[in-house]
């Protein structure tokens, strides 16, 4: 007797047959069943031609969130979805070339900061980057506050920028991981993203895509991350290095803190600011500590440093010596900005209404939520609610506090820089409930909680 | 800080606003959360009016395929179900009228029977049939091998029908229910059939919306049946009463045999011939058993009779009478058919072309195996295997042995009727396997096996 006679025989509201074994693949997963390198090929590149409807691809997506995918077949699901498009060749890029790819945060604006770093320190950084999503800003978004500044690069345009400053961030190209264009527009408008290797296959694809010789993950864990519980946080990590390994991309985890909000710039060209002052050596301790962290591990990955404490002094002296603010320099101008940003911050947009949120008690700042200001920061318009969207890249929040200080009674705790009062309103109650002042001195925040090198 | 941050602030590849909530509601499901009131009525409302995308619905659907619906969002799932369209109204027919449904069968031809035997005694039978599904039969299609009968009344024909001859069959107007037509054809593109929930409020959504007074359904139970395992099968027959009770549809459900085929002829004009013998007393036994077993559960449901024991004398008695065959004349009349099909088969179409399946031992008839003699059909053409195909009325197999029956060695076992040698080949192996002869004589096979009434 057949094991599947109900996709054999189509009912009589059968899509057309092309799409028949498509159901029994979705029929299978739903199941719990392993998919066939076959099936997953087929959807995968079917998906990136528009061949496989929409709604057969939703349920599927459902079904992997509900069912998971094995091992094997996340790495044939990543296979496909790279295969669905081109791959960057970087060969004539002397060098290793390390790229840092963030699972998304509050405040986060390291990659402006380590591109450069790393750059001068002899590692090349090419990083394919992505806009605001959700509550958690996008660097492409950031780096478009800088006047002329282009993310639109062509694949040659592209490996141009990196020669020239040794390091490069813009957008996907449409030939780099098509499929996943595709699937993750339909994840986000079909509550399908919380998928663990839906999301380490969506990320290292254009990773993979992307060319480097390796990658270093700093996946965000916490209150403020994009999946808020710190098991599946780990999981995730734990999937991206394995994965990236298996298939040709060297790949270690951090897993560090986003309960708070990181260094004290939230917003677009604020950020750039704190981002300046980091390669200065001005910048919050608590960025600065991290993007020398993250720095440490990408030229140990390269072969360049020796170890993490090496690599870390590399670092620190590449901040010390002004290489790093050099490389900067030298990156914006390729990539068509205005290099005089880094001595004039004049040149950054800034929005021109401001409120202060003051203290309503002395204690200890116990803490800085970096959700609700994240969702704050969207609203006031430093992302998007809708796809189109206009970011305004001079709206944000300046934090006057950092985690764990002393606060007294009416003391200011940020600054909101808004330019629509509506938006204001909104975003100011989620400003307010953000800060948490206790009458204890909290532990010491720890940035780093975990690495997972294999 | 707000619970669900990703619905409130949209990523960049956000849908139109109209459909956020629904991400949101998606999300819920995905989550094993009970969704509100609203959130039902909006998505089924929705999806009758094309209004939510059909990946939308998609992943929604394989969500509640994966968390359930609690039995008050299933009431606020089915009400809104009903919502969606008209309400037949049968006021104008005096008595009561009680509806009954199979969830599909091989070889079950039990309601081209029954209807005309329970409108001879006296109660309404008001049916919206369905067509062939998958590996079972559809009365629609059984009906449309009687010249000139037709299937696709309005609602004033349909009334006018039922008060003429005591019953009426035909086809869902295009405002009984238009969500189920919606959501069932994606659930058949998505492999989101085989859900509890969804397939009691598929069923009773038509079913009171039809204006019955009562349900008595047939729920098939084994591997010919649509839902091959039994407890699945007993749930779905719990959630169908407790459902129609509580929704205003008084139903009992008798969960009965689908291991076997059901009487001895499997096709669309065999089985209007089979249902003609029964009307006139001479039909296979288990055929005319669970008939006047579920004749007397509809007269008993309408108050015309006291018992089971009661309600099976008045149903045999109709038969002896010929009441039940004039009944069966008048209907067929009443919907433009030919009568005289009645007192002659030979206006029922035939396939030509005949092969005879023989015993190759001797043995007792173990097994006459429902599930590869209805796709052995289909691939006949008694059914359909793309949405376009049209049903050959003529082909079909017909049984010379019953189960358990004493079986010689070379003794024909059922002859196929087919017009098309290719068809054939593909069919032949899967009635060979269907029959199964044993040296010891099976135990008798019990048709109903349970009933549910509350």
């Amino acid at each position: 007797m057949p094991a599947k006679p109900r996709a054999t025989v189509n009912s009589k509201r059968a899509p057309k047959a092309a799409t028949t074994s498509i159901v029994r693949w979705i029929a299978s997963k739903r199941d719990g069943q392993v998919l066939p390198d076959e099936a997953i090929e087929a959807i995968v590149h079917g998906a990136s031609r528009n061949q496989v409807p929409d709604y057969q691809l939703a349920a599927l997506l459902m079904a992997i969130v509900w069912r998971g995918l094995s091992p094997k077949e996340l790495s044939t699901w990543l296979r496909s979805m790279i295969d669905s498009g081109d791959r960057l060749s970087l060969d004539a890029v002397p060098g290793k070339k390390i790229d840092k790819h963030s699972t998304g945060g509050v405040g986060d604006n390291l990659s402006l900061c380590l591109a450069p770093l790393v750059a001068a320190c002899g590692v090349g950084v090419p990083m394919l980057a992505g806009r605001a999503l959700g509550h958690t800003g996008g660097t492409l978004d950031k780096l478009e506050s800088i006047p002329g500044f282009r993310v639109d690069l062509s694949a040659k345009q592209y490996v141009r920028a990196l020669s020239r400053a040794g390091w490069v961030i813009a957008g996907q190209t449409p030939s780099i991981a098509p499929a996943d264009r595709v699937l993750y527009a339909l994840r986000d408008a079909t509550a399908t993203v919380e998928s663990i290797p839906l999301i380490a296959s969506s990320i290292l694809s254009k990773k993979i895509a992307g060319g480097a010789d390796g990658l270093v993950m700093d996946v965000k864990m916490g209150d403020g991350a994009f999946l808020r519980h710190d098991e599946p946080t780990r999981e995730l990590a734990r999937t991206l290095v394995r994965l990236g390994r298996k298939n040709g991309l060297p790949t270690v985890a951090l897993l560090t803190d986003m309960d708070q909000v990181l260094g004290v710039e939230i917003g677009n060209a604020s950020e750039v600011r704190e981002a300046i002052q980091i390669l200065r050596g001005e910048g919050p301790p608590d960025t600065q500590a991290l993007t020398v962290r993250l720095a440490a591990e990408m030229l140990l990955m390269a072969g360049v440093a020796r170890s993490i404490a090496d690599g870390t002094a590399r670092a620190l002296s590449a901040i010390r010596s002004g290489d790093g603010l050099d490389r900067f320099r030298l990156g914006v101008q390729a990539q068509g900005g205005n290099p005089r940003v880094v001595d004039d911050f004049g040149l950054l947009p800034l929005a021109r209404k401001t409120w202060v949120l003051r203290a309503t008690r002395s204690g200890w700042m116990h803490t800085i939520a970096a959700r609700p200001l994240g969702i704050a920061a969207t609203l006031l318009g430093a992302g998007r609610l809708q796809k189109s969207d206009r970011v305004r890249h001079g709206v944000g929040i300046t934090l006057h506090v950092a985690p764990g200080a002393r606060v007294e009674n009416k003391m200011p705790l940020c600054t909101v820089y808004h330019d629509d009062a509506r938006r204001f309103v909104e975003a100011r109650p989620l400003v307010q409930q953000a800060f948490a002042i206790s009458s204890k001195q909290p532990p010491e925040r720890v940035l780093v909680r975990e690495v997972i090198r294999s």
